[in-house]
């Protein structure tokens, strides 16, 4: 039996889990990302504990086929991180340093698009090649999977969903500079903002509070049949499905896999996006399936092992 | 030295060519393309064609890598087309056909993803592996090349971007059925309509007649200072550009190679696509040059042998 190693670089933990080759989890253990001295020290402290982790188990490090790793910022084909905010990271060959600690081999990728092959793999779209990932978390990211390979890009900027434009109008400025990017609609935090506006000229009773509306909070007076937030909810979904008919004339995916924190809302979810995406969506793409993302936490370090796989 | 054949097949001519295996082009014919009776003839003319060309060069159809071939249509990856109605084709395995009836590998690509592989191998992508290929003739088609490869997509209709939504107001139907496709502004078309609109409320003297405007009228006008033709330019660009940031938010391409008629303005083009192309952009995406395609009509036959030489 071989083994391989997944690994979810994030700002706050690693996570990281120990596969058998057919896909099983046998370990998953996390520990603290420590980001002083522009995060100096997060690759070593990995290598130390994927070290203790092969010991503790009792596998020769032979049987590891390699360490796969989704890192949060872009990351180019060979393995080099052009700077990451979230771990403090100038220029860094992720790729090269991680083989260097481990002696393994190593296999870097963008985190959002390792958390979308991971979901392939074992989650929402597995048994698919070509799908879309979406995760609507504080804001919104995406991968991309084509024929079973994660979209990567010429800059390590692939499948950056959340900033296509889907307002032209859009008065208010994303994060990002640009106005009417999906990522101002359909996250968390554009949720809260649709929801604001609509609730400061709404004169019907509504349970949800402007002060202090959250993404759940709509989604929950949805699913209690809350009328205001069902016409917040279908603003939400016709910026997100709109958006996503325009993906799929690129991509053409079999399926989207709706993930992130928004996405805990449920099955009640999908609706909202997937009507207004048939109403735009070209014809030849419209033969696509809406799913929820299936793993949670555990997408990025199933992803990464997967890389591993996909390497041999 | 081995060979291969390149095939582009059109509703009006298929062209062919004979290809060396390091890419020289020996011989390039055309044969009229027959689509009475649903297209039957079709491939039984282009695999005697093929064998009658091969005899005629002296060549052993053992010396024959194989046949790739690009249809007007969706294609999966199994070389299956549902239907062309540049062909008169309903269901076709025109894979399997085409490689019974010549005893040779074929592979089958859409025409507008294969003259994308062609820019890559041989004209303006050349050295890129990640590129998108926007061709504005009638209407807006597409290819996009994801690390070296053609995006098919699931249902074999990806790169479809003439149909991606860049105006969400637009009150007229595109042919598709949709409102505010790419296509309404950036085909020859699209320009024509632009410039109908502009023209019929415009009070200042410009040399673009109303009545008969065309695409290249637009652009020869530009050329040569006309104030109207060139604020006709800026809007194409500004929705061909707005489109594109779009797009490069997914692919992230190193290049666009920009082809088909309009194309034929040349240079004086590009930055009118370029500028709003980078107000746009998502910053991560904006590492990238615009450029004209190069092959002109041989794009189609060297990205079909192109496929034939991947394969290998």
């Amino acid at each position: 039996m071989k083994y391989c190693i997944g690994v979810d670089i994030g700002g706050t933990t690693v996570k990281m889990g120990l596969f058998e080759e057919d896909g099983k989890i046998l370990d998953k253990w996390e520990i603290v990302t420590d980001t002083s001295e522009e995060g100096k020290a997060v690759l070593p402290n990995i290598a130390s504990s994927i070290a203790a982790k092969i010991s503790e188990h009792g596998l020769d490090k032979r049987d590891v086929l390699g360490i796969g790793a989704g890192v949060p910022a872009p990351v180019n084909s060979e393995g080099i991180v052009n700077g990451s905010a979230n771990l403090g990271w100038k220029y860094k060959e992720v790729k090269k340093e991680l083989e260097e600690l481990t002696g393994l081999s190593a296999y870097i990728g963008n985190d959002a698009n390792v958390a979308a092959l991971g979901e392939m793999w074992k989650g929402g779209g597995e048994g698919e090649k070509n799908m879309i990932m979406v995760t609507l978390g504080t804001g919104v990211g995406g991968g991309v999977i084509i024929d079973g390979k994660m979209l990567v890009g010429a800059n390590g900027a692939g499948g950056e969903i959340g900033h296509i434009c889907v307002n032209y109008s859009e008065k208010d400025q994303c994060g990002c500079g640009n106005r009417g990017c999906l990522e101002q609609y359909a996250s968390a935090t554009g949720i809260v903002r649709l929801a604001k506006q609509k609730l400061g000229q709404e004169m019907r009773s509504t349970v949800l509070n402007k002060e202090d509306v959250t993404a759940k909070d709509v989604f929950d007076a949805v699913k209690a049949g809350d009328e205001v937030a069902q016409e917040i909810a279908v603003e939400f979904g016709r910026y997100l499905g709109y958006g996503l008919a325009n993906l799929a004339a690129v991509v053409d995916p079999a399926v989207f896999v709706i993930g992130g924190g928004v996405s805990k809302a449920g099955e009640v979810l999908l609706p909202y996006i997937e009507k207004p995406f048939m109403e735009r969506a070209f014809f030849a793409n419209k033969n696509v399936r809406f799913v929820l993302a299936q793993l949670g936490n555990d997408a990025g370090i199933c992803g990464a092992a997967k890389m591993v796989l996909d390497a041999e």
